[in-house]
């Protein structure tokens, strides 16, 4: 692939890297999605294959939808809910039953994130476990479960809940065997077991544990439709036939039966195609290619312990990120500063690696980190 | 306009006659719009003006249609809203605020069809008046409030919600002079009001009455953008610029805050363009249609008291219905049979009507009637 | 029993009035309570029994107070409450247990009396029905629930509660045969019931079915401890030992698990022995009495139609009710006019007629009728 | 004070020791109640002088007691609530009004011993700071509002809880300083701020700080009637006016609504007469008799940092805890092992230490640890 790179003016716009469709966007899960771009996309699946009408996300491509990821992920069933917010409370709502504690690691976003709708709405107690950690462990799930029990009145977990990646712990994942272990002790007692796996298929790009095997060891599991599906929107909620029987009234009654769905169904069915070939590529490709800018002076690439696909870029002492950003950003390269720190740069990886060779990012890296 | 007709096998399918771009479809409130046809119109809006991306449903394309119908409903702000039951709990649960009950009406949509959901998740207790009516009056509201001052330990009654045209109730509103009333009793009292005005537009049409003029009532309206407007999912709720700041985070809250609703926001905005007019148009050209069908030996077309866009048809007693309908069919008119009652056809008017000339409906209806 | 009337002044206050052992006071289920008569009440059972001491209501003589009313009713179990309203609120709750409707008598306590709290704090939608009306049928419950199931929501009822006698319908009680088929329909169907049985003991007094034969027809009954029976507060919550198991609990955490409850467990024990025989003693006496004072020229005296212990009493068109009152007073008989109605009197029964003989009341309303 | 010891038998039962009226009882922040004793003092109290009656917690001797907490609180109003757990709930619930956040102590009684009340009935979540810890400081609560407004979806804080003492810290308080510099933080910021002083009167007399000047820091105020003040059950809620004015009917729909709470409020009242003192002089006894016990060769005795009346008894490695126990019960003094580590020994005082003189309370300890 021989990459056009017209834009040499250093003034030239944001928007308008960020539109080119060889920019390389080292932030996002998903490649960057503008209206336009879906659209374009959906009269394109419309005459391909046509969009079968859903009845308020009810059969349709709806059901298309569901059907596929209850197979990927190994379910017996899977429901459309048109955001993660939604998808997690209900999980929680249903797993709980009249009991009212969940616990929930404290970084997550269900605790942080989601304006308390478990606790305001479901009268549920999220217990916030391992505070400023990246995952807890089967002994912390062990110690607030006794804590829990040891209060003069009874108040009973129903639930615990595992987010990975964990997005406020720069995408860090949950190690496969704590899960099992933490799966097994919930199986044991009693407790129901929810995956906020968002970023499931990014998690298993990275890990190389499919989605399945993820999922198996959960009573239910959250899945992202648009954070790199490119969905506008909506999320899937998969568990046993019985779980997901009425969540169809739940929905509704929530405000979130939307009317039509089948578009958002359509795109997101249409982005799983090749995803996990493509994001897996993704990420060898800019494992290799991290490897290769580690060598340049001046530069270091550091992976997470546990990490997925965010890498953190280290700059010698005294460097002028601004200006290593602007010209990446002039090469089709494009990386950001943190609001808060802006000697430091994250690399999150995703599809759109693969719109230039290596050489040419390594070439764009090399070229702004020397000189002038 | 010469309407094509090419349908002349009775084992024609139901779905390729309502596809089709010429038959009159007297069911539904807006014209028939299937997935395809939205992907379309998409791509033209897309190439022709552009979609501004929101983002979690704040900005863009969002913000456009919002500020469009503030105006429009002469109301300081108007936020995006997935459905219309979200944004019917959301005026009520804001309205309320504190105070825990509401009136509405026995027969409404938010009593009866929405999961209960003002009860369940905001703890409101809707107090229902006036069963089995298309509407209450002042006495009604003044006695209901009575009650609820007159119990043992305080509840006081912080909103009460119009729903016009009811739905239940074969689209009859309420009178003008009835929710003039209404509402200025409330303002006395202190209590909020908020319009269930899911068919608005509609009502206006039929009443000769502006959107604006019927909000300047409320202190909340909600306005549907896929009954008639031709998104395939969202609602407008409208109020003070105080009343909607945060609304924001109580969408979100409940799982309503999708993070892109740019598609839905420019197909609502395109159906918006003209759609007054042209349903205008449609309701007197149905109503002297209606007037012309009541000639016919046979056939008797009655308007409801107060009623909107929803008509009865009357045929002779021991008439077959079945055999009218399948006439009709074939004539690419669309009736359809009441399921309780198969002698009963209501005709609801949309803009289909429009896909005909009132002469070659009038010849539909008569040659269906009549004959073998 | 020789009753001293030392009242002779008219000025005599109401207070001394009340207060002496020997006036017969038709107002109120049970004959007046004043603490420092319940201080001398419980010193003497103290002495003569003990008490014994309960830990946050468990234990002691809060259990044997529970162990007596479950045997009386025919339940497997018995809980005590601090008031009726948490009583009938946790039956509710227990009942419905995530089928979020419930089906109440519009006149009831429950749904005008007890502020909201079911729906408030436990998201339950009240469904009124029978408005205005002593009771409901089959018929109307039946009705209730087609339309419950009739939502495009589901939304299902979990419970039915009848309450007998009615308070706001001057005592009148539920025919115990439509008692029955209720009872057996929603058997049927499966929704729980609960019979709000505040002044159960009463009814049975007035009906001659026993507390038993009324339980038995309900999966949970809450009998009030203070309204006839003496104690300054408490209830009784009885159903099956699954049911009650974990009450203690709920009760804690809705902030009515008293530390102490075994003086007021105490009063209402010593309240209960021989209250069934005293009570019937006294609607006999009245039933008699009443019968008589009809024949006084100028007075009437009319029971309800399934009424329970309030009977109406009838003066001549013009009569000084006012004037009545005062000599019936001077002669230690207490009776009150309604607030909104100064011509009429309602008489209830309670125990306090046995504290003259039927002769000496007899005589005070025939000396207060006539002569000026 | 001669002291009667009859108990020579080392068989006597606990029961008996607890119950003879020169038991020091080294457990509890009262002295024990038992029923009889409560009925017996009601009947001398009612005697002495009158108890008035109220109607549904509202009145009489419960406006007495209202009146009376409200000037020693100095707050403006003081409510009767019939459970710390409810008083405790309601402070939250009306001091958040909306901001669904409250921030308290993860030790706290609230937190872990409450059935999450609040988080399930009133759909706020209690965010729980500084684990394991006796008290939080301002840096605490500043890094958990931060926290707060951090999550990208708005749930502000309204109100912040402190209890002290902490019971499940062995009854260490708050410093005041801390106190201070908390209160402010949240004025300045518009955090409601409660304390959950149960034990409020026990930690001034052990700090010599007022209970108006720890209650002037707070917005509202929770003192517990009945674990030190001697009535079975109660509670008092302090605040503004305003605050108070509706927690009648908070109360009544909570089921808190207590039909006679006079008994309970005489008690209190009469409890309260003369405790500051009382127990200030309990405490000042026990400290120096503490002393004295810390100089027995075999024994020490421990304060806590920021303890109040809870203090470790620390017996020489190898020691027959249980054989002191028995000794010093032979001689009423009663002292209880923990029942998780029996070699651990803690003595709570209360006023029952004034029961003996210091000396016979030391010459019971020293003759219970040596010899055989």
């Amino acid at each position: 692939m021989t990459v056009e790179k017209p834009v040499e003016d250093p003034s030239a716009r944001l928007d308008e890297i960020l539109a080119h469709p060889s920019t390389v966007v080292f932030a996002g899960d998903g490649e960057p999605r503008r209206p336009e771009e879906m659209a374009r996309r959906l009269a394109r699946i419309a005459s391909e294959r046509g969009i079968r009408a859903d009845s308020y996300s009810l059969g349709g491509a709806v059901a298309d939808l569901e059907d596929r990821f209850a197979r990927v992920l190994g379910k017996q069933s899977a429901v459309f809910m048109p955001t993660g917010t939604l998808a997690n409370h209900l999980a929680v709502r249903g797993l709980c039953a009249g009991r009212p504690r969940a616990i929930v690691l404290e970084q997550s976003h269900l605790y942080h994130d989601s304006g308390d709708c478990v606790q305001r709405l479901s009268g549920i107690n999220l217990v916030p476990v391992a505070p400023d950690r990246a995952h807890f462990t089967q002994e912390d799930a062990r110690e607030a479960v006794a804590r829990s029990s040891g209060g003069r009145v009874s108040s009973p977990v129903g639930a615990l809940v595992v987010e990975s990646p964990v997005r406020r712990q720069r995408g860090r994942v949950m190690p496969f065997d704590e899960m099992k272990r933490v799966a097994s002790y919930c199986a044991d007692v009693g407790i129901g077991t929810h995956l906020d796996g968002a970023r499931l298929f990014m998690m298993s790009a990275a890990t190389g544990i499919s989605p399945a095997e993820y999922a198996a060891l959960f009573d239910t599991v959250y899945v992202s439709l648009y954070k790199y599906l490119g969905a506008p929107f909506g999320a899937i909620l998969a568990g046993s036939e019985e779980f997901c029987r009425d969540l169809y009234h739940e929905r509704r009654m929530f405000g979130g039966g939307l009317p039509g769905s089948a578009l958002a169904a359509a795109l997101a069915l249409d982005g799983l195609d090749g995803f996990e070939e493509r994001f897996g590529q993704a990420m060898s490709r800019a494992r290799a290619l991290f490897s290769d800018l580690d060598t340049i002076p001046g530069l270091g690439v550091r992976a997470y312990e546990n990490g997925s696909n965010i890498f953190r870029l280290e700059l010698a002492p005294g460097a002028d990120t601004r200006r290593l950003v602007r010209k990446l950003a002039l090469a089709l390269v494009f990386v950001s500063v943190d609001e808060s720190d802006d000697s430091s740069i994250h690399l999150t990886v995703n599809t759109s690696v693969l719109r230039q060779t290596s050489e040419e990012i390594f070439r764009a890296f090399a070229g702004a980190v020397d000189g002038p």
